[in-house]
């Protein structure tokens, strides 16, 4: 196919010569601060929507704005080349970013995105740059450079990039269901996770689920002076310290009632391609200023990362926080605690194991509210599937070296939502680093990792208009 | 002494018609925020102190601020009548308050006092309504009631107000070295205690020493997602609840090493005084929403809460706390303690034994960084002094039924110091309540406390006057 290879190289030649175009449409999209779990930034995520929205109908899509009870979804389509015979292509993303606390460790201000220099050549710095505004808009700009250099979308896609998947994508899941048939495809793409190395390109096939839940221990119906009350009335704070501390035993192992009944050891040909992959835990840990592995004890390390559930604190607040002392007993105490799963482990049995766990360790007079509950399970994706097997072929000409098939401790939960109500099988090919601070403070993304990324998007679809 | 009941009684009418004016006077300082624990209000601190000092002045001392690193001192002299031949009083107070929060439970702004209607009748609602604003100005209030009836200040004395009561009191040690001559007293007098209840008046005769601490787990060197990281890296939320949740056993004993060491029973006289009492600690617990004792097990509460050690956490903060879900792993996780001590117990040995504590659980790779620390150890006032009998006589006088010795769970670290350095004892004669709700929200001060506690201090003023 001669023209097929003359349209390939035209099309990426438009990457190359587009991309500091790219880099600057990105930049846009990073400069709104679409915080999808602080109520205060709701007109920004709807900003941020109407922005994709825009871009989408700039390609040709029928896009539009879809309302759900928080914000709204973008959806587009676009029927692809006449006489298309190719699969329907449906790309999922989300225009939402994590907060940004603690603000004061940024090195810029969170929402100007930065290019700076790093130890791969230019990298750009904002909150939401790799996750996922950045990975979203290299399948854009790989549309765009198809339409620029072919004149025109190459296959039929449905574009859906919602704006809740960093509060747990609660309202999703009803959007899915009330909009099945206008959501058929033959499967869906997600650029939401991460390479092996800045070098060698990766498709996931693993991800770990999410329990992600928040209570308040309340206690004396008002904040107590210690000296005056203290040995007689109930501390929440202790009480919250005691149930959290006793989450795991000394050995790392999560202490929640039937937490382990489903949980399997992976097969030894899993294994051993891990093994393979000479992941070193000591670099990893060193990277973040750590030595010693914090997690279940006797286990090799990507095992505990990407195939064994962990309970993690992720706040705890109560009593007086400011400058100084205060002897306060405070009336209530409150904490987040998240887990990550592993295939099988069903989350609505974990919630149950943990309001058990709680109720179990709580001081009489103690009364425990539970203020909110997110849930995914874990997701195994079929390594053999046509789509999954042409990801690594084009991943491997990109990057002149094979694709590896990897896990992920993430979690993405559309995944196993696409799957159960629409029947549609996930490709996962991302293009983050590990060290691209994700959550973090100085969130990047590598601009080699962009421009191979677009490029990436650009032969898959290439594959696609090809039939395969 | 005809013409000293004449006198008295001259002194009693003249609080008593001026109650409208001194309350108009309390609420003019409370009207002034001074949170000595938060550095924004380092000007509101020195601002009451000005207060203090004009007040001071208009009753015709000689006082002045006087600098400290942190807040200043109020320092104030009168040399009493001419040929004056009681004693030497030394009046101890502080103008300094806690912070507000949660200032969202706060019926009406903190600092905009308000004389609203209880059982007990009128009572002040603001921030340091009791504690100690409303208390120390009892005493100015006497003084200014004697000038006005008896045309003079009865007695030689001197007015040392501190602002930095709520944060341990931390320059008040080097003040009171580096001015031992000037501060020289037969006794010192102190209103920031409480009665037995709103009809007994009570001398305080035991106060509970404290320990306060600050330190933060440090772990990662920054924030990481609970998915790339959760099974391999150190989470500091993990770590703190360990460590905070082993500080008591199962039934409220303290685990810090050593801590029992020097703690001694109450005598069984001293238990059976107590037991005469009466306390209903389910009533005490029932007016702040509680039913079930909390403290060690198998103790009286007079004792657990007047001559039993505590330990109570008072903050903790780490991670993410706003709406929401974020899935971090924290790169480091605080929180206060503070134990409150009885006597014997040696502050310098707690605080190094907690620091044992806290070391000899910290996983690896974590580091301690102790912020700050606070120390005060705990007080036994010899009861049979004629100080002490004659505050509980004119007590018994203006109550028309006896006073009652007690203890206090609370500190007042000046106490000590004054023994400690200028070899004074102290007076507590306090009309604070236990529902007077304390460095809580809806801090208030019953007027009919403030009202008996002006005419009490008139009263011992006369006493003084008298010479017994």
């Amino acid at each position: 196919m001669p023209d097929a290879i003359a349209t390939q190289s035209a099309v990426l030649a438009a990457v190359d010569t587009g991309l500091e175009e790219s880099r600057a449409r990105l930049f846009d999209l990073l400069r709104i601060p679409s915080i999808s779990a602080q109520p205060a930034h709701a007109d920004d995520c709807r900003h941020a929507a109407e922005w994709v929205r825009d871009e989408l109908r700039g390609l040709g899509f029928a896009a539009e704005l879809r309302p759900t009870p928080g914000h709204p979804v973008v959806l587009g389509h676009h029927p692809g080349p006449a006489g298309y015979r190719g699969p329907h292509v449906l790309f999922y993303g989300h225009y939402d970013v994590q907060p940004v606390d603690p603000v004061e460790l940024w090195h810029s201000p969170p929402f100007e995105p930065q290019l700076v220099d790093g130890p791969h050549g230019k990298r750009f710095v904002a909150r939401g740059a790799v996750d996922d505004k950045g990975q979203m808009m290299m399948f854009v700009e790989a549309l765009r450079a198809w339409k620029a250099a072919a004149g025109e979308i190459p296959a039929r896609v449905t574009v859906l990039i919602e704006g809740e998947e960093e509060v747990g994508s609660i309202n999703l899941e009803p959007f899915l269901k009330a909009n099945q048939g206008e959501l058929e495809a033959d499967l869906a793409l997600i650029s939401d996770t991460g390479m092996w190395d800045v070098n060698t390109p990766a498709v996931t096939t693993r991800l770990r689920g999410l329990v992600y839940t928040e209570f308040t221990l309340k206690a004396a119906n008002r904040d107590l002076h210690s000296g005056l009350f203290g040995g007689s009335a109930l501390n929440p704070l202790n009480a919250i310290a005691r149930i959290l501390g006793e989450l795991k035993d000394a050995d790392g192992r999560i202490q929640v009632p039937g937490f382990y009944d489903d949980v399997t050891p992976v097969s030894n040909a899993q294994a051993a391609e891990w093994d393979a992959l000479g992941f070193d835990e000591a670099t990893f840990l060193g990277k973040i200023g750590l030595r010693v592995p914090a997690g279940e004890r006797g286990l090799p390390a990507l095992q505990r990362l990407w195939a064994r559930p962990t309970a993690d604190i992720n706040g705890v607040w109560g009593g007086y926080s400011g400058p100084g002392a205060k002897t306060v007993i405070p009336a209530e105490a409150s904490a987040k605690i998240s887990f990550r799963l592993v295939p099988r482990q069903n989350p609505d049995r974990i919630v149950e194991g943990l309001k058990r766990f709680v109720q179990d360790r709580l001081p009489p007079d103690a009364e425990v509210v539970w203020n909110f509950c997110a849930t995914g399970p874990a997701i195994e994706v079929p390594t053999d599937s046509t789509w999954v097997r042409a990801a690594r072929e084009i991943l491997g000409e990109e990057y002149g070296r094979p694709a590896v098939m990897i896990g992920s401790g993430g979690s993405v939960p559309v995944v196993s939502s696409l799957k159960r109500l629409l029947g549609i099988d996930t490709l996962l090919m991302g293009f983050g680093l590990d060290d691209d601070q994700v959550h973090s403070p100085n969130e990047k993304f590598e601009q080699v990792c962009f421009h191979h990324g677009i490029r990436s998007h650009a032969r898959l679809l290439g594959r696609f208009a090809a039939g395969a």
